[in-house]
């Protein structure tokens, strides 16, 4: 695959205000949207920092997976997300590389971008998301 | 703080050279160093992906932090590096807002880089490394 650069650290948290304080301290900087994914039951904090953008995830459902994986995890990265262009060519070249994917077609992620998850365990652990980007 | 870029991710895996073969096929480049950090008891593998660099490790003793770690949360990412200059001026800064140190003073890390790390209890379960760059 190629990959141009990490896009966006998803970072599961509990309770989404007193999270982003906790980060506006760290980073110096104020959190510049937030925004509600209903179709996953979470709401997201966003923070720029160079050419990545920190999304921290909070559950809006305790049904939800991000619920499911701070019960067994606790707090902390939840999935790191590479930008990539022609997305469907990507996951066809993993997919015959072997690599395990979440599902087998892409989906609409925050802000409309088309996304598509490489399953934790063909990549150590850490569930990594594709994120098309047209302008790479 | 002033962070300017995410300097590096660090990701826990058990076996290195299994997980330098996953991430190779997932990146799509070669892992381009290994590097032995005694006083860490840990061996790292590193690839760059545009301004970041993803930093596998495996531990090379069952005492290390390192293995804890792995046995306790099982693989996955580890830590997140910012780029910071001034670190010292920055952990006083840290300190001073209440933000919990793991260190009160920098230490050197790979790469011959002063790093100095802020306790997960500060960033919602992430370890949060600041890594002092010369260069911004």
């Amino acid at each position: 695959m190629k990959l141009s650069h990490i896009e966006h650290i998803g970072i599961a948290v509990k309770d989404l205000q007193s999270s982003i304080e906790l980060y506006e301290k760290i980073f110096g900087i104020k959190c510049y949207k937030t925004e509600e994914i209903a179709s996953q039951k979470v709401i997201t904090a966003f923070f720029r920092i160079g050419t990545t953008r920190i999304e921290l995830l909070a559950s809006t459902d305790p049904e939800s997976s991000l619920a499911k994986f701070i019960e067994k995890k606790g707090e902390g990265v939840h999935h790191i997300a590479f930008a990539v262009n022609e997305l469907e060519k990507q996951l066809d070249d993993a997919r015959a590389q072997g690599i395990r994917l979440v599902n087998e077609k892409s989906e609409k992620g925050a802000e409309g971008l088309d996304i598509a998850f490489i399953h934790p365990r063909s990549a150590s652990g850490v569930l990594i998301e594709l994120c098309e980007d047209k302008s790479i």
